[in-house]
């Protein structure tokens, strides 16, 4: 309940921020560069909306870890809206890098205005990203400010970081299980890391306790990518919105893959045959199940989110802010239900 | 014979510095992703040393604005390493935009190691150069450093906004001579004026003086473009290092093109007819030349020289790093004596 009012309240503000920042680009001669970012964060174009713009979770836990620090949740806007457009940066070079279609349902930047164009929208948001953390200037003392753009900044070279592994991964067939962490440590949990950190650095709270946030933020992004990696196979095509086992056909090198690479038996022999047609899904998804990787991965993430709400709770997190967040959280790591 | 000295002293010191800051991506995991940018950089690889590296003009033209402030210049370190980073940044997603094989003699990233990779090393110099410009922490206060940072994003968004223009332009026949400047303020002026007046600022000038230096880097900019949209049509090939007309047959919006677009006489009329022959080139340079837009571009370059060199002087730039200063802007724009 604490969540879905502070949701209510807070994210009209969120895309207002946004909106703020992006409009930096609205300019007479740069028409249609600000209709390719206005676009790609869901605001405009064919299936503008609510479904287009994704959940803005990121934001969310920001401003919910400054509220839980006992601050006024609109002085984090900015790190907000920060957060957000570093995210959106990475989905647009991410789609680029992929040579992905769609994403959420629309047609992704490259694939509306060309690589060269979708490579200079990516670049523009993450300059956005870095404008608008300055922009808490308006609020806080410039030595919080330059450590907020320092947290920030140590996310976006774990993302990139955390991409080239991705991407070195796609030519390997020797991945181990230990491969898996630094990679989903870029890619999902730094920046996840980096918004809880920065709301307490913003909310004001001491060091250890900016820590503890970080740390809840770290295990939270690593238990969200373990669980789905099992969607990703598992899931419930209804509920995910994915097609079932779609990880399996596009390769993905998730951790119950990593597993049962590691564990080199049956899957492990298939897999280095070539990629895995839609027919096969079912069976190969059997196959992983029976050679234990499902029940491994779902022991890590459970694992990752006892760490996860063990440091939440060691945070102190106060007020209906901090209900808000255990609630944000469990959402988050409960997605099936 | 002030900045010849200055750069054999200077020069190690940055790209010491580039090192340090490059070597955030040396771990275990990463060597491969760390040599993507050490070879960029010119460092390794073939064809690595003094000819791949380039001569870090913009780095020089830092440390030059700082020490001629009255201040050391090696407190400016991490800001000149800064602006070459971003600077080689755009260069990488330059080549991937605009599918160019080879820079400096080199093959390109993207050429080397794919367009996935080239974005994701563009993404990390992008990065790198946002960590060295809070780096300036260690010696200034942080409003000045939240200061810097601020300059460098804007000149960073600007160069999304040129890179834009330019791209957006590649598909226009309706160019006029309006069309150019914002391009090229935002392509070349934008970082140059960042240069100089962060230079100004880590210096300890005063905002009217700030002001002088940015003027002086924009002007400066400006010149230097229009200098090589000239030598790109009508340079001498053994000594620009480029082919001669080699912006003709590549079909680049330079300022004589735009001027004789707008003009819509026989230059024109060619132009739009589809790309130009190299077999053409020296006809139609010489067309260009009738129609008079050497000398318009010639009389433009002059004018921002003037500029620039006007505002120089306003800065009043002190001591042996303030002659250095001016020698280094009349060498830039005289590049063919």
């Amino acid at each position: 309940m604490a969540l879905k009012r502070f949701i209510a309240t807070a994210l009209p503000e969120i895309e207002n921020e946004l909106q703020t920042q992006i409009a930096r680009l609205d300019h007479a001669r740069l028409n249609l560069f600000h209709e390719m970012l206005t676009y790609h964060m869901g605001w405009t174009g064919a299936g503008a909306g609510a479904e287009a713009t994704g959940k803005r979770i990121r934001p969310i836990l920001v401003l919910l870890a400054v509220a839980s620090c006992g601050a006024d949740w609109q002085i984090g806007l900015p790190a907000a809206a920060a957060v957000e457009l570093l995210h959106n940066f990475s989905l647009v070079h991410d789609d680029v890098q992929d040579n992905s279609d769609k994403r959420r349902n629309r047609s992704t930047v490259w694939k509306k205005w060309g690589v060269p164009m979708a490579i200079n929208v990516g670049d523009a948001l993450f300059v956005l990203a870095n404008q608008a953390v300055l922009d808490l200037e308006k609020a806080l003392p410039a030595a919080t400010v330059a450590r907020a753009a320092s947290i920030l900044n140590e996310a976006c070279l774990d993302l990139t970081r955390g991409q080239y592994l991705d991407m070195s991964y796609e030519e390997r067939f020797d991945l181990k299980i230990e491969d898996y962490w630094p990679m989903i440590g870029g890619k999902t949990s730094a920046l996840l890391a980096a918004c809880t950190q920065m709301g307490a650095l913003i909310g004001g709270a001491d060091e250890p306790t900016q820590q503890n946030y970080r740390q809840f933020g770290h295990h939270l992004g690593l238990a969200f990518q373990v669980q789905d990696d099992l969607l990703g196979i598992w899931g419930d095509e209804k509920i995910t919105g994915k097609s079932a086992a779609s990880d399996l056909t596009e390769g993905k090198n998730s951790l119950p893959v990593l597993f049962a690479l590691e564990k080199n038996a049956e899957f492990a022999k298939r897999w280095r045959q070539g990629p895995i047609g839609a027919e096969e899904v079912g069976e190969i998804a059997a196959v992983l199940e029976r050679e234990g990787a499902r029940t491994f991965a779902l022991e890590a993430s459970q694992k990752e989110t006892d760490k996860a709400l063990g440091f939440l709770e060691q945070a102190q997190p106060a007020g209906a802010a901090g209900e808000a967040l255990l609630e944000l959280a469990k959402m988050l790591l409960k997605r099936e239900q």
